[in-house]
């Protein structure tokens, strides 16, 4: 570790909380809620991935003990309210500022699980559920089809990639800033790619493109 | 404190766990779900903010620990099944239960927080959360808009206001039974006048409702 | 006990697991999903009731400190992506895959409870909560109307049953391979046979299936 490993997790976590608190006032806006709406789903996008994380690893969540954590909802609250105006940016800003989010917690929830003493598997895990889970419960809350499950897109394999990429640094030593950045870039460069392009997966079921089947038997549209 | 202040907590606990229970059975009913689903329902709502609220606090849901927390959804469901009749009066039962459940819930949650020691921003950012986790979940499960997120209607706003006048109160060292009631009373007037007026705030972004645009780029119908 | 109780209850928990994994990679598969939507359904599903159960208990979350718990969601992936061909056995399948989790769940949930002190009023609470947790979490994500909610089924009263079986075994010390067989075997048959059957129990509210009415006052379809 060659830079203070405490401090710079707790701001590569606000940081995270941050842009996923901004996807969260843009959905807000998109829905026509409220600024207290958004206020609210800012706050649930933002904080609930990193409070699902610490109730895992039994600790008192971050949300709860550190009040800075309260100002990044607040602020995108308020940069939407004053400052958006475009009624046409709204997807690409969303997914800008979400994998912006992903990619930061990705990492921290991996890291904070590995400092904690979890294996390696539960590390990764707990990665990926720390950077899926806001942006799950913000898209449950908000009554949309969860961009997680959205088969012409690709959400958690770049969750699961950063967080696959930060725990073999971890374990091998070679975890510091400048790798740590670099997996940052790898993440948001990856899903913000795979969404341009439509990149795609196979289905749940094998052969059923092929067929050209959708799951009810009847022909695709 | 002047009056026996854990077993007081308990009891407005318990009594804000009725309420809520009996608006879970309301919606069951208009829903068409049968007993066992108003049963589930009303438990889900009525325990839920709570569990969350114990959790996140790292001690057992008092659901969990206090079997006498299982009677009010049990009362609740058998008060709706025999003693419900009208079809017309659901929406404003259901809003008054919610909004009592509502009141309670902000100070049991807020001052559990404190008791336990911890600081005034998060004990008020649980008091809210204890006070609508509940109602989030319940018109999630049941599939309908949360309540939460309806920009013609004011929810959060009350019980974000009783969590901070609790938190002022019991740091001044004024908390007591009185004070309390008075709290509790605020809410709720609040909470119900809100809805019966219609009275609501901004929308998440600045100067649409003046240009009538939705958010899409539409008129407005 | 006349078995090794520990090991024995982390098997049982396994198959549970796959059971439900397997009715989150149909239901994946129905939705059409991709592979790995399939896989992170799978995962909530399966994980999704025992970590809320762990959480509940304060105990690090056996998803999380034990990784052959991730074996059974990526088999359930892979089994339903390569074997998974008909289109018609949806429906079956997934019931059938379900009740086995169910089944299983509400025996582990409820003994994991009564192993670590918690009373039987609250270890039944716990045992209903892992069972139907899990598949709650599943048709919530999946935005489908939770099976749980059907009112021309019966679903969580099985799990009621096993739990409340559970606990009187273990109360009175009859607790072994054997009556825990029965157990899982009652329960399944139980939530299997109300769904060909279509059993159903009463509406929320008396006497307006008698009536003819619905719950918005029109009368019925």
């Amino acid at each position: 570790m060659t830079f203070p490993f405490d401090i710079a997790l707790v701001w590569l976590d606000l940081a995270g909380v941050f842009f996923f608190a901004v996807s969260g006032s843009l959905l807000a806006a998109r829905k026509q809620f409220d600024i207290v709406g958004s206020l609210l789903l800012a706050s649930l996008v933002s904080l609930g991935g990193g409070v699902i994380r610490d109730i895992i690893l039994n600790t008192t969540p971050a949300a709860f003990s550190n009040p800075a954590y309260l100002a990044p909802p607040l602020l995108a609250t308020l940069l939407v309210y004053f400052l958006f105006s475009s009624v046409q940016r709204f997807t690409s800003l969303l997914i800008l500022f979400d994998a912006g989010g992903l990619a930061l917690f990705c990492i921290t929830g991996t890291l904070k699980a590995l400092s904690l003493g979890m294996n390696p598997f539960a590390a990764v895990l707990l990665g990926v559920t720390t950077a899926v889970g806001g942006g799950l419960l913000r898209d449950i809350t908000a009554n949309e089809v969860p961009q997680l499950f959205d088969p012409k897109d690709i959400y958690a394999l770049p969750a699961f990639a950063g967080a696959t990429l930060t725990t073999i640094l971890w374990v091998t030593g070679s975890f510091n800033a400048l790798t740590a950045s670099v997996v940052a870039a790898v993440v948001f460069a990856f899903r913000v790619t795979a969404w341009r392009r439509s990149w795609h997966v196979p289905l749940a079921v094998r052969g059923w493109q092929r067929l050209g089947l959708d799951g009810a038997g009847r022909p695709r549209d």
